[in-house]
């Protein structure tokens, strides 16, 4: 038997893609790294609370390429983009984003990417970590519907930060900095092919550079990185502690396919009374009627700070199991333990007082108000 | 900018799953992790190579969790199970298994699992990295059958190496030793519910033990521990240096969706004069009466010893591009290169002279037979 290992390291190997950034993550002295739809994902590079720090208090440049896209054209794309998600489309406009989740016939969550409507009959999904793709052409498959289903050559960098918008300005000029949220326009940069959306997995406002075509991949980062040097811009990557903060989910941690669109807040985002017969409609108009039976919820834990967890910490309460604390981080900001957490019902109101069992023992918690730090406007 | 960092680490963090063998992995002193299925598996435990020799030359246990199954059952399931494969499963037995070439509707490869027929409507596919489970799911949504596909608390764990059969018979006697490869049965070690398979991706001889029961993981694994210490057992993992020895091929790495089963060596599976319509059929019968422009063939590199391939090493001939080396290691048995690379037909036929981009430089290389090391019979 050996020593444990504190620091598990990755082996890069040809099985995993890389993405357009990859070389300038190294380069940049990205320390660790996960895979998300089969590509490698930089998870820090100074510290992961160094880095938060930066994107709380500059700009900061992610390489989220791993966000595939699922590029869905042909005469019935948008009807058939309406078959995969609950929400209803008929007023996304062209050069408009939205948020739709994705569910399986049982109304199980699949995904929860952003929706970008690039044409009538033209859309990307922006994805979470499943193999979407082969999901949306399975549906196809039988749909008798004349679609075509391709992951073009499109990978995401992200630009988030308060002073995000100043680099954008300097950028791309005013009708960048213009763009409401979740709304697009297709551009260039010094002749590399853009989208830019004013998007981004945290709420600290900022960016999405859709780059499409992975040869520039370099270019387009040492260019931001050069008009980022007066905003001391900061290589970084998703924050946990900040998307915790600002109650942004994870797909796998805080939600999998035996979670609903309700339990997890995405509710508003689900019309049964459309006439499209979207996947998993019956079972979501069923659901919707009977109620759901758990949530997740904010979650305040008292005592010392808490390493992020590595897997689901159990919660009790009155002495009994009631759920699962999905993730966890001390917050440097609020100087507390905060998480999110899958509570049944009865345990969800505001101020009800939990116990959760953590590496460094139990600990009294309570449900709490979410987010926990408002997005900055 | 930070200095590069040589070894990047991985994070452990909730998002991704772990196995139920993960805590003994930690324990044994598992040193590095990929991510395979939305799980961490285990990459190597002494070093890459030691463990290599181990199983070359005693008995190792890899924790294949990761090879996540997809369940179809149904009274349709049969049917629908034909749908998936190109392979011709008229003459699989229940109790036996057999590898099958899953493509989507172009021919190209999704997957390259073991199936595993449990029932006459109850099949098992032991995946590769690829959310297969979604894919049959979509192809049920429309296709009028009468099945349940899901994913079903069944975690392999595989005893590897010419000791595999002296230990499996201590554990479970002579009905297991004696299996056929591929074949397998239901049965119980002490309680823990399994099905005991002659498979596992090395060419050393062994088993895969399918853990019906999450709960149990700790315990199989220090039972076949116990067992094992008379042959030297050691944990390791699937071994780079083995595979590519042996010929077998890595999803991700040696094929993708844009590789045929002609071009990968699974043309023998591909029946496209079977009655059922398997998805891809046209296409694959096209394909066939077309021929092949690429094929997966093996490469001798010469000169000094080279480090894994991160990523495909472009190939010349004739001082032109000719494809590509998608898996490349050093092999201590051989003392020399070897390769998997996907070349121009023009360029696979034996003794064809090429030239190969390392990391050391250019390097002189050689179509060479494959594998390059027989299967241990």
């Amino acid at each position: 038997m050996h020593a444990i290992t504190d620091t598990p390291q990755v082996i890069l190997g040809p099985r995993v893609r890389k993405s357009p950034f990859f070389d300038a993550t190294r380069r940049y002295g990205c320390q660790a790294y996960t895979i998300y739809n089969h590509m490698y994902m930089p998870l820090y590079y100074e510290s992961p609370e160094a880095d938060y720090w930066r994107l709380i208090n500059d700009v900061t440049l992610w390489d989220v390429a791993c966000e595939r896209q699922v590029e869905i054209t042909g005469p019935d794309a948008y009807h058939f983009a309406r078959l995969l998600t609950p929400r209803n489309l008929s007023r996304c406009a062209v050069g408009q984003g939205k948020c739709v989740p994705l569910t399986d016939a049982a109304g199980g969550m699949l995904n929860d990417p952003v929706l970008l409507r690039l044409g009538e009959n033209h859309f990307w999904l922006s994805l979470a970590d499943l193999d979407i793709r082969l999901w949306a052409q399975g549906i196809a498959f039988n749909a008798g519907m004349d679609v075509t289903i391709t992951e073009p050559d499109v990978s995401p960098l992200a630009v988030q930060g308060p002073m995000a918008d100043a680099l954008i300005r300097d950028l791309f000029g005013s009708k960048a900095a213009e763009l409401r949220y979740f709304w697009f326009y297709e551009t260039q940069l010094n002749g590399i092919p853009l989208v830019v959306a004013r998007s981004g997995w945290s709420k600290q406002g900022g960016f999405e550079l859709y780059l499409r075509d992975g040869r520039y991949g370099d270019e387009l980062w040492e260019q931001v990185v050069a008009a980022g040097a007066p905003y001391n811009i900061a290589p970084a990557a998703p924050s946990v502690i900040e998307r915790i903060e600002s109650g942004l989910l994870s797909y796998g941690a805080d939600m999998t396919v035996d979670n609903n669109p309700f339990e997890i807040g995405l509710g508003k985002y689900v019309d049964v009374e459309q006439e499209i017969d979207f996947v998993g409609k019956a079972a979501l108009r069923r659901i919707k009627v009977e109620g759901i039976k758990q949530k997740l919820v904010g979650v305040e834990i008292h005592g010392e700070s808490l390493p992020g967890n590595e897997h689901p910490w159990p919660v009790e309460r009155n002495g009994g199991p009631s759920g699962k604390v999905t993730s966890a981080i001390y917050s440097p900001r609020l100087k507390k333990n905060i998480a999110l957490a899958m509570l049944p019902i009865a345990s969800t109101d505001l101020g009800t007082q939990l116990t959760v069992e953590t590496p460094l023992g139990l600990a009294a918690a309570v449900v709490a108000p979410q987010p926990f730090v408002l997005p900055r406007t």
